[in-house]
Parts: structure tokens; C-alpha cells; sequence
């Protein structure tokens, strides 16, 4: 990696902007040759094992457990449920096993292959809750232009499948998967929005879908997690039956939880990304302190000396610590980890040394300064609270700024790259008239981190309004 | 998990012991119902997370990092070597992603999806060693009768692939592989041998095939892991090609390793367990203590409070320890958590509270004692060094007492279920006809980590013998 021009400018030329940083900064490949999967290197599968540890731990300091379920599905076991088969059967690829046997699906999400064991597990309300997670990958036959991390035919996400007896216990547990995701996104210093979606725009075989929306810089919003109350939709076919107190069957109330890693790497690129490479808050930065030593000839030793006793220090401290002693020049080596996001660097030469001084550079303001030795860890666990505030308010002010309430069908045309707060209707006709009138504006939703009263008659038709909905461009 | 009668005897009755415990102890469900897929229960995902753990944290110490393939590899990339087609073509599943466009098949092993890669990736000698690795599933249309965990059709293990600008790098890089492996079996108390396949029963593609056995109860050998010096047979047809310090261009030596987890994880279950369930050395065991309160009425406050002491001192040292203060019988709990193979037991009653004395259960060798509180650490640390070192003496012991020296047909004909050593011929008939006439026994090649020479004629043809090979039956 040598000094190079800058990327471009993100804001204005996002698709441009992101296919070069994945290329720079050695994240992805996507010469693999095959539509729709790519190459993850090691670059990015550091960030990818952080974000999917996150997650990871959340749920099961939360009561899940871990599982492996095949990567086949009989695709007898998919059509056990009518709407969702209906939204996935298109999108699957399918393998025969034996010339004569049933087809199989790569799966494209796993409840139908976990429900017909799940009725094997379950026998009474002893059983319940049942809370079990896999971490993987998907594969659906997108058609659509596809876009490495954001859309492709192969994707990395955790499912968590959970069964309770009834749907009380089953919405606790929504509310508890979109706190597990506001926990690790206010981690990654991300803003969001949190919907429920429309009816027409459910998961296939919900009763209630809930997503996460985050703002890309290009104006377009990327659900980068859903969760979804499945009633007894699945229940009911794949027969998940328990005993409950009073000896009565009764079918087991489900819901499903889809946090995409590789979605979350996307969003914490584009969204903290800058003509300089990754910006990382210190949760997803797999080094989170580069420390460069600046030697001069003769004085080798004590730079090099000084430099391993701060990484030894800032190890105790447990902060990911690397003291990059290769033959590359200072310029080489400062270029490289802004690219790949570092948040701080700490520049050590001869006059640090004699002066017992080190000299700071944080990644996200670009910004150089000087302290006491002394100070080394106060002032590292200060900045990376800094950092994480900086990069949080940036990202919350870019939302809060791109949000906008229209009130007529003019407004919405005109609504260039932004998202949209109106009241609607909830007429699925009049969503989407929207989309086809405006070129892509889908109603994602009504918020239901931030409900809205209705404030007038739909913006679109100018019926009654039944709520306020968002509306924006998507991935 | 309510006691139960004992386990089948694991020597006599090895499939049967084996179905029961992956059964009894919540290990894997083989009810999915497609050939050679099953499902990986919690129990067994935590033994694996660990093995998977202690193998990539070694791997990265050495300088690996990771990176993740995609699971299709089209058909035009895995038929460029030609051996390696050959050995794999007939058991790789196979997709269509699109009518009309090139087949493409589920990864029996990655070679062909990560080679052409490399060939964009390397260029001169300060590109190399390339040294990358991935977890996960792969897959193989398997016609032979499947074993969970043994041999299916999925599998999860790790592929590393590592690119060197000589031979001799090459061959370092196979012995650091050797180490790896070794280092993490001995952590699991497992006996191995180690060798150098035959020619004929090399890796398709491979110049030089290493591979680690391990004695299964019944006398069969498993094979865990290989590792595989591939010369110049890849990178010539996938033209992986460096600049070296002359100018020159050169092909890559390449090198590809294969631990397999759910392997390493059927072994541990297979080699350490008994009738009464799995025996786990500590570093397999995602509960290393369980602390099983045994209240008395009126006393529960301090019971609980003693066993939560306990735990907060052996989390202080890094043991994973859990309370047990569920509503079952202490009776049941001690079932259970031997059923599931914790090494160590302590149980707290009211006596024990009043004594300052804990009483001991150790898995293993099934046997309880009493210790002064105040010894906890210390003992625990102890007992942890011991329970690994005498599983690891009867494994070794098993595998010493396992292998005979034979000199003629009759005595290998005779051999049933010992590992047998022999001089041989060197020559693939002679091993095809043993194989056949003795129901089973394959020449698995020369020990390479204890070297033996040649004492007489090849004792099944008689002719003059070039090595001394281990023939075992083999799963």
C-alpha cells in the first residue's frame, strides 16, 4: 500500500466512493467471477468477527444458544408454509441430492429448516422458551444489480429462532432482539431508524416485522437487521406443539431475528468512511492504537524500546495495541492504517523519548497533539469514549438532517436523497403508486422509536391518514 | 435429563454407545431427514467453538489471517487440475445459478475457489508467504454408510492455504502444520499418530500427503487432520506466479491444511468417553466446574451464598464455572453434568458451609473428596494439569497397546482390530490386495513422528520391502 490520490468524494459519488475503498483499503474482492458473491479478506473479515462477536455475546447473555443447521432444505419443508415459500421459492437454488430424490434449497433463511425440529424438542411448557441462534451464511438468487456487503447472492448473518407459549412472551422478545440490535449499533457508533413494516412488506409468514434502517450517504436507507413475531404461522404446519400448565396442546408462539453482519460491516464503511479510507469507532477497529516508531539512525533502539513499552501498557488496559516496526517509512505506514480505519495513532521518536512525550493522531478529526507519557492510558480511554461520541453525533446528525416532513404528492416528487415523514393512508395501491411515480420511494414503515401522531389526510392520495409513515429510497 | 440406565459398553458396542451419547447427552440430532446432514445441538456447537477457537488462534499466531470464500465454485475452475477433478468430480453437489450459465459446485474444498484469487493477489516475492485460512461447512455427496460427525455429507472444518516462493518454505510451512495440530491435540488429551500417505492415497493434487490418525474405540483409525505440500501442480495450471529477487518469474510452492472440527470433536466424544457420558479434558469443556448447592431447609441463603463465592473465585483465575441452583435434585444434576462431561463437581452443603470444606467430584476417574475451602484454587489448577494428563496416558496407553508388529499374512489376517505395523513392497497392488483380503485393512502410510526401518520382507507379498507402514481398518 503506497500514498495514493485521495478516494473520492463520498457524499457525491458514493457507489464510486465505496467500490474504491473496498479495493484500497484490501476488504473485498470481487473478481470471484460468479454473480453475486465475493471474495471477504482479511481486512474486512477482522471487523466482520468483531461486529458477529458483538452479537454473538448479547444473545447469549441473553439465554440463546448456539446451533449448526444443514444448509440444505428439502424443499417439501419449504412449502410447508404458504406465504413464506410463496417469497423465497423464486430466489432459491436448488441441488438434487440423487437422481430421484428430492430437491434440496440452498437456504435463503432457516425457520423451515429449524420448525420440524423444533417440534421434536418441544413437548411441554417446560421446554419453553426455546432460544437458539446459528451463525452463517444465506443464499438467494438476487436478480437485482447486486453490491458487495450491501446485496449479493451469498450473505453472513446471525438468525436467532426462538418458541414461547404465548404471543405476550413472543413480543417481550421482539423488543428485547431490537434492543440487542440498538446495543451493538450504538456500539458501532450508528444511527438508525427502527419501523414496523407494512402489512404487503412482512417477512413471508409474519404477523409483525420490525427492521432497522440506517442512512447511507448516498440518501438511501439499508435494513441492516429484522425481527419478526411469528405467531403460530409456523406452528401450525410444522405442528411445534407443547403441553401447557392446565394439559392442554397448544401451539408454541415464534418469533425470528435477523441481524446481517455483513450488512453492519457495510453500514459502519459508508457511514463513518472518508476520502482518507475507514473511519472505526475502537468496538469494530481490530487495532484500535497504531503505534509508529520514528527512528533515527543511532537511536533505533530507544525509540523501538519506548514504542513496546506503551503497546505493553496499553495492554493491560486491554486495548488492541500494534507497533508496526517494519522497514516502511513513517508517510507509508501513517497512510496505511487511516486507510484501514485505526483510530489512533501514537508517533514515537527520538525527541518523544528524551522528552518523555508521545504525540497522538486520531483517525475520525485527523488531528495531531502532544502529551505527557505519563497520561498514556487516561488519555487513550478518554478518546476512544471521544471518538465513539463524534462518530455517533455525526451519524445522528446526518439523519436528523435527512429527515423531512412533506405534506402533498409535489413535495414527495421533489424529495430528492431524502428520507421521508408523512402521514398515509396504509393502502398498499398507494405505496405503491409512490414508488413507480417517484422513482423508488418505498414506504418502509412507522417508526416506533419516535411514533408520530397523524398530522393531516395522506400526503400521496389525500384520503385519511391511518399513520405517519417514512418513506425513502432503499437497498 | 432425568437419570438413566448407564450407557452401552463403548469397547464392545462402539455405534451403539456412540448413536446414545450424541443422543442422550443433546449433542446432534440425525432426524433431519436428508442423507449425510444432521443438526449441531448446543452441547456440541460449545466443544466445537472451542476446538475452532484453539485452532484459528493458533493459526493466527503463526501468521495466518482469514479471509471467507464463497461456497460455490464454478466447475470451470475445479477441473484445472486434473487430478484434482478427478478425485472430487463425482462427489461435488451441483448448482445451476441461471438457465444457461455455467454450472457450479458446492465446495468439496476450497483449492479451486481461493487459487484463482491468488494468482491476482501475489505478484512478486514481497507478496509472499501468502498465508490465509477459512472456517467452515464443505461439502461431499458421500455414497458410503454416514456417521455423524465422522463422515457425512457437510462438514465443518478449517482450510489453510499458504503460498511460499520455494519448496523448502513449503515443507517448513507442513511441519509448523504438523506442530499446530499436534499443540491442539495434546491440549485435548488425544493420542495420534502421524503419516506420510502413499502415493496412490494422496490429496488429489498433492505432491506429498501428511495425515493424523486417531485409534476410535472399536480399533478403526479416524483420520483428524492433513496437511498436504502441493509443489508448483496448482499454481502452474492457475498460473499463481512471483517476480523473485532476480527478476524471474516463478510458480508459487503451495501448501493446504485441513484440520477437520467435527472430527477433532468425534474423537474427544469417542477416545475420553464412558458409560456414563462425555469425559472432557478442561480445555474441551465449556464448563470446566459446575458448583451443585445442596440447601437444607433454612440453610438455602447460605448454601447459595457459599456457592457463589466459590464461583466468584474460580472466575478470578479464568476457570468457566457455573452455579447450578435450578429446582432438580442434586441427584439429577450430578447425572447431568456428567452425562455432558464437567470435569469437576463441587458440591456445597450446609456441613461444607459450617466445616469451610468443599467436597470434589472429579469426571474422570469418578471420584469424590473433601478439601479445605481455602485450598480451592490450588486444587482446582491442580486437578485440571492432572485430569488432562490421565486422559491423556489411557489415550496414549489405548493407542501403544493398539499397534502390532506382524511378519506375514496369517498374522495380518488374524490381526482383528489392531493397528498393525509391517514392512511393505511400496507397491499399490499389494496394498489394493490387503485391503480386500482382509476385509478392510488399509495401508496408511509410514509414521513420520516415529520413523521405523525395515526388519524383513514385505509381509504380505514377500518381496523386498521399502518402509514400514501402519495398515489399520479406517473410517
Amino acid at each position: 500500500m503506497q500514498p495514493e490520490r485521495a478516494l473520492p468524494d463520498k457524499e457525491k459519488q458514493f457507489s464510486e466512493w465505496y467500490s474504491e475503498i473496498l479495493e484500497r483499503a484490501e476488504l473485498v474482492d470481487i473478481r470471484y467471477n460468479v454473480k453475486g458473491f465475493v471474495v471477504y479478506r482479511p481486512n474486512l473479515m477482522r471487523i466482520i468477527n468483531l461486529i458477529r462477536n458483538e452479537l454473538e455475546s448479547s444473545l447469549i447473555s441473553r439465554g440463546h444458544q448456539q446451533v449448526m443447521f444443514p444448509i440444505v432444505i428439502p424443499m417439501s419443508y419449504l412449502r410447508k408454509e404458504q406465504e413464506h415459500v410463496t417469497g423465497f421459492e423464486a430466489e432459491v437454488f436448488k441441488i438434487r441430492a440423487e437422481e430421484g430424490e428430492e430437491e434440496l434449497a440452498l437456504r435463503p433463511t432457516s425457520e423451515t429448516a429449524m420448525y420440524p425440529m423444533y417440534a421434536l424438542w418441544v413437548h411441554s411448557y417446560r421446554d419453553l422458551p426455546l432460544k437458539l441462534f446459528q451463525t452463517g451464511t444465506v443464499y438467494r438468487k438476487e436478480t437485482r444489480a447486486t453490491k458487495p456487503l450491501i446485496r449479493g447472492r451469498e450473505f453472513f448473518w446471525i438468525e436467532a429462532h426462538d418458541a414461547f407459549e404465548n404471543k405476550e412472551q413472543a413480543l417481550t422478545q421482539v423488543i428485547e432482539d431490537i434492543e440487542i440490535t440498538k446495543e451493538a449499533l450504538r456500539k458501532f457508533g450508528l444511527a438508525f431508524i427502527v419501523v414496523e413494516r407494512e402489512e404487503w412488506d412482512k417477512f413471508p409468514g409474519a404477523e409483525k416485522t420490525f427492521a432497522f434502517d440506517c442512512l447511507m450517504p448516498d440518501g438511501k436507507v439499508l435494513q441492516i437487521a429484522t425481527t419478526h413475531y411469528l405467531g403460530t404461522k409456523f406452528s401450525k404446519p410444522f405442528e411445534v406443539i407443547y403441553l401447557d400448565r392446565a394439559g392442554e396442546k397448544k401451539n408454541v408462539h415464534q418469533t425470528c431475528f435477523g441481524p446481517g453482519i455483513s450488512r453492519m460491516a457495510a453500514a459502519v464503511i459508508s457511514i463513518h468512511g472518508d476520502e482518507f479510507g475507514l473511519v472505526l469507532p475502537f468496538d469494530v477497529a481490530p487495532i484500535q492504537v497504531v503505534i509508529v516508531p520514528i527512528p533515527k539512525e543511532g537511536k533505533e533502539k530507544e525509540v523501538i524500546a519506548k514504542a513496546k513499552e506503551v503497546e505493553e501498557r496499553l495492554e493491560k488496559i486491554h486495548i488492541r495495541t500494534l507497533v508496526d516496526a517494519s522497514d516502511e517509512r513513517p508517510g507509508a505506514k501513517f497512510y496505511k492504517y487511516e486507510l484501514i480505519g485505526t483510530p489512533m495513532r501514537i508517533e514515537i521518536g527520538e525527541r518523544e523519548v528524551s522528552e518523555r512525550k508521545l504525540t497522538f493522531f486520531r483517525r475520525d478529526i485527523r488531528k495531531r497533539w502532544e502529551v505527557e507519557e505519563c497520561e498514556l492510558e487516561v488519555e487513550v480511554l478518554k478518546h476512544k469514549e471521544d471518538i465513539l461520541k463524534n462518530l455517533t453525533n455525526r451519524s445522528n446528525e446526518k439523519l436528523k438532517n435527512a429527515i423531512v416532513r412533506i405534506n402533498t404528492k409535489e413535495e414527495l416528487k421533489e424529495s430528492n436523497n431524502k428520507i421521508i415523514l408523512m402521514n398515509f393512508c396504509g393502502n398498499q395501491q398507494c405505496a405503491e403508486r409512490i414508488k413507480y411515480d417517484t422513482k423508488g420511494y418505498e414506504v418502509r414503515g412507522s417508526r416506533i422509536d419516535k411514533p408520530e401522531d397523524v398530522w393531516g389526510p395522506c400526503a400521496w392520495c389525500g384520503s385519511e391518514a391511518k399513520k405517519v409513515v417514512i418513506a425513502a429510497r432503499a437497498y
